[in-house]
C-alpha cells in the first residue's frame, strides 16, 4: 500500500490525535507504520512503538501526562490496546478501497503530497490530519492557500444579533477576497457560511467533524449542499464516521490551522467555539472576539476571551480584514507599504496630521481622541517611518 | 487676602487650566499671585510672569505648543491679555465675599489646606483645581479618600441597555463600598448616580461643570437634589459660572483624578465621555469599557477604547471591583493575601486544581477553558506563590 492509501487507512483506523499512531507515522511514515500496526504479532508492534518513543518527536506527540507515560515507557499492554483498536476497525472497513469508494460518492482525498494540500495545517505538527476528505467545486489551493483565510465561529445557540453580525462579517470578508472557514454547525457557523456565499464569490470552506457521505447537522443540509455546489467541504474523517463530541473538538484544530485568524462571534462561557480560539492561540494565530451586550450570556465567552486571553475586539469587516492581513500566517498578498505597517492607533494619529500645515501634538490628540502621551509615542514611530516630521511647535506630514 | 480666599478668587478669575495663572500660582502661591495679577501696572505682572516662566515647573504647565511659546518668551502682550481677562472678571465679582456668599447659599469651599481635601486630585499636578466648591451631606474625606472610588461615565444619548448596565454597575459598586463618581449629566451619568443611590449607602459624588447655585442640566434637578441630600456634589467653578463646553471638558480631568479607575459604559466615537477616559489614561489610572452590540453606535467608542487604547472590558460589578482594587491609585483597604495577587486568569487556573488530587496540565486547561501554554505559565506563577506544587504528572494544591 502506498502512502496515500495508507493515509486514508489511518484516517479510518485511528482517532485524529491518537498518540501511538502519531508516533508510529512520524517515525516510520504512513505506509510502513500501517504495516506494523496491522501485523498479527503484537510484539513487533511493541518493538516499533518503543523505537518510536525514543525519537525526539515523541515528546511533541505526547501532549498530556497520560500520553507521555504511555510513550516514555511503552508497555506491552499499550501496544495490545492500540493493536486491538486498530485491528478492530480494520476488520470492518476495506482499507484498500477507501479512496475509490469515496471517489464514487463524489468525495476526494487530499494528502500532503498533493499540490493543493493546504499547507497551513502542517503548523499542527504531529497533530496535522492524516489526510483531508473533500467535496465541492472550488479548488482547495485557491480557497485556502492563494487567499487570506479567516475562521468565523461561534455558538450553535446563537442569538439573532450574533447571527446577523456573523453574516455581515462573513459577507464583508468574502467581498474583500478572504475565505471564510467555519464548522457547518447551526447558529454562528451557518450564518458565517451563508454570509460568505451571499457575496457571490464562493469563498467559504466548511470543515465537518464526521464523514462526508452525509451532511450533519441535518437541518443545515440545504446550506451545506450550497457550500458543496459553490465552494468546499472538508473533513479528516472518512465516510460513515459519526461526528462524536470528541471529533467536534478535534475538528476545531483544523479550522484554526486553516485560518490566518479566528473570530468568535458569540460563545457562552463553556461553548465549544472557545476551543477553536484556544487552538488558534496554540498556533500563535490571532484570536478576535465580537463584543455584545453584557446582559447576553451568548457573548460572555467572547468578553472573557478579550478580558483574559488577549483576544482583539472586532466590530466590523474592516477590522477583521486588518486582523487577517496582520497575521503572521497570512500570505501577505497585496502591496505592503509603510501605511500597512502602522497599527490602527498610529494610523489614526497620522490621519489627524493635516497634509500641509503644522499641528500641535495636543491638537492632534484632541482630533484623534487619544491621550497626549500616546499621540507623542505614535508620532515618534510614524516619524521613524519618514511619514511625518516633528518640528519645535508640532508635527507636519512628509508624504 | 489669605490663600484660601485667594484660591476662591482664582476659581472665579481664571479658567481651570489657564497656563499663565498656573505659572504664577505655582511660583508665588495663590495669595501673592493674586496680588500680582490684579495690580494696576501690567509691567510688574509681566516681570512676574517672566520670573515664573523661568521656573522648572513652567514646562509642565505649558502642555501645548501655544502655551509653551507664551511661557517661554512671555511678551508684554501676553501679560496684557492675562491682566485684561482677570481684571475684567474681578470687576464683576466681589472676590473677598465669594466664600461667605457661597456659604449662605449652602455651598462650601475646600482647598488643599483642608483635612477633607481629596488628595487624589493633586495627581493632576499643576492642573489640580484651585479649590473645590461643594454641596451635600456626605464628608468628602469619607466618600473620596477613605474608600475606593470609580468613575462611571458615558454618553448623554445613552440607550436603554447602557442606562441599565450603568445603573447595575453603580449599584454593585456602592454595595461593595466603592464610591461612584460621575458628571451629573443625562444618560449614563444619571443612571450611575441613581444606581449608586439605590444601594442606600449614599456612595456617590457628582462633579458638575458650572456653579453650584443651580443644578444643571435642569432635567436632572430632582436627581441632583437627591445626590445633595444623601451624598456629595463638587465643582471647581464658583457660583454663577455657566457650564460651557470647555468647562465640561476641563471638569472631566477632575472626575478622572478623583477615581481609582474610570469605566465608560456607552460612548459614541466622538463622545465627550472619551475625554474622561483619556484624562484617566494621562494619570496612569486604569480605564475600562463596557462592551455592547457592535450594531449600536453608542458602544462604538467603548469598543475603540478596548481595541486601540488598551481599555479593559468590564461586564459586571465583580470585574469592576477587581479593576478598582487593582488600581495603583486605590487605597488598598481590605486584607491582601496571595489570592488577591493573582490575575483573573491565574485565579481561574488555580480554581481548576482540585483540593486533594493531582490533575494533569491538559485537564486543567480543559476545565478552565484556557490554552495549555497559558495554563502552564499560570501554574508556574501560582507555584512560585506556593499555592500549588508541580509534580511529574501534573499539579496539586498546597493550600
Amino acid at each position: 500500500m502506498n502512502d496515500r492509501d495508507a493515509r486514508a487507512a489511518w484516517s479510518a483506523l485511528a482517532e485524529p490525535t491518537d498518540p501511538v499512531a502519531r508516533a508510529l507515522i512520524t517515525e516510520f511514515g504512513p505506509a510502513r507504520a500501517l504495516q506494523l500496526a496491522l501485523q498479527p504479532s503484537v510484539h513487533q508492534l511493541h518493538d516499533a512503538i518503543r523505537h518510536a518513543a525514543e525519537s525526539p518527536s515523541a515528546d511533541e506527540i505526547a501532549v498530556d501526562a497520560a500520553d507521555r507515560s504511555a510513550l516514555r515507557a511503552p508497555s506491552l499492554e499499550i501496544a495490545e490496546r492500540a493493536h486491538l483498536r486498530w485491528c478492530d476497525r480494520a476488520g470492518s472497513v476495506r482499507l484498500e478501497d477507501l479512496i475509490d469508494d469515496a471517489d464514487r460518492a463524489g468525495i476526494g482525498f487530499l494528502t500532503p503530497e498533493d499540490d493543493s494540500w493546504p499547507g497551513a495545517v502542517e503548523d499542527l505538527g504531529v497533530n496535522a490530519p492524516y489526510g483531508l476528505w473533500m467535496r465541492g467545486s472550488a479548488s482547495p489551493a485557491d480557497l485556502l492557500t492563494a487567499r487570506p483565510t479567516v475562521a468565523i465561529v461561534g455558538a450553535r445557540a446563537a442569538t439573532a444579533y450574533g447571527a446577523q453580525v456573523a453574516g455581515d462579517l462573513a459577507l464583508g470578508a468574502a467581498e474583500r477576497g478572504i475565505t471564510v472557514v467555519s464548522g457547518g454547525a447551526y447558529g454562528i457557523d451557518a450564518a458565517a457560511h451563508r454570509g460568505a456565499l451571499s457575496a457571490g464569490q464562493s469563498l467559504t470552506c466548511a470543515v465537518l467533524a464526521g464523514g462526508l457521505d452525509r451532511f450533519y447537522p441535518r437541518g443545515n443540509e440545504d446550506l451545506l449542499r450550497a457550500v458543496e455546489r459553490h465552494a468546499l467541504i472538508l473533513s479528516e474523517a472518512p465516510m460513515f464516521t459519526a461526528p462524536t463530541r470528541w471529533r467536534f473538538l478535534a475538528r476545531n484544530r483544523i479550522i484554526a490551522a486553516l485560518s490566518a485568524a479566528t473570530v468568535v462571534v458569540e460563545a457562552a462561557l463553556r461553548s465549544g467555539a472557545l476551543s477553536t480560539a484556544n487552538r488558534a492561540d496554540d498556533l500563535s494565530r490571532p484570536v478576535a472576539a465580537v463584543p455584545g451586550p453584557v446582559t447576553s450570556p451568548a457573548s460572555a465567552g467572547c468578553h472573557r476571551l478579550a478580558r483574559e486571553n488577549g483576544a482583539v475586539l472586532i466590530t466590523d469587516a474592516d477590522e477583521l480584514a486588518e486582523l487577517v492581513t496582520s497575521s503572521p500566517a497570512s500570505d501577505g498578498t497585496g502591496v505592503v507599504d509603510e501605511l500597512d505597517l502602522l497599527s490602527a492607533a498610529d494610523r489614526r494619529v497620522l490621519d489627524a496630521v493635516p497634509p500641509r500645515s503644522v499641528i500641535s501634538c495636543r491638537a492632534a490628540a484632541r482630533d484623534c481622541g487619544l491621550g497626549v502621551d500616546a499621540v507623542q509615542a505614535a508620532l515618534q514611530r510614524i516619524a521613524m517611518l519618514g511619514l511625518v516630521e516633528l518640528t519645535g511647535s508640532g508635527v507636519r506630514r512628509r508624504l
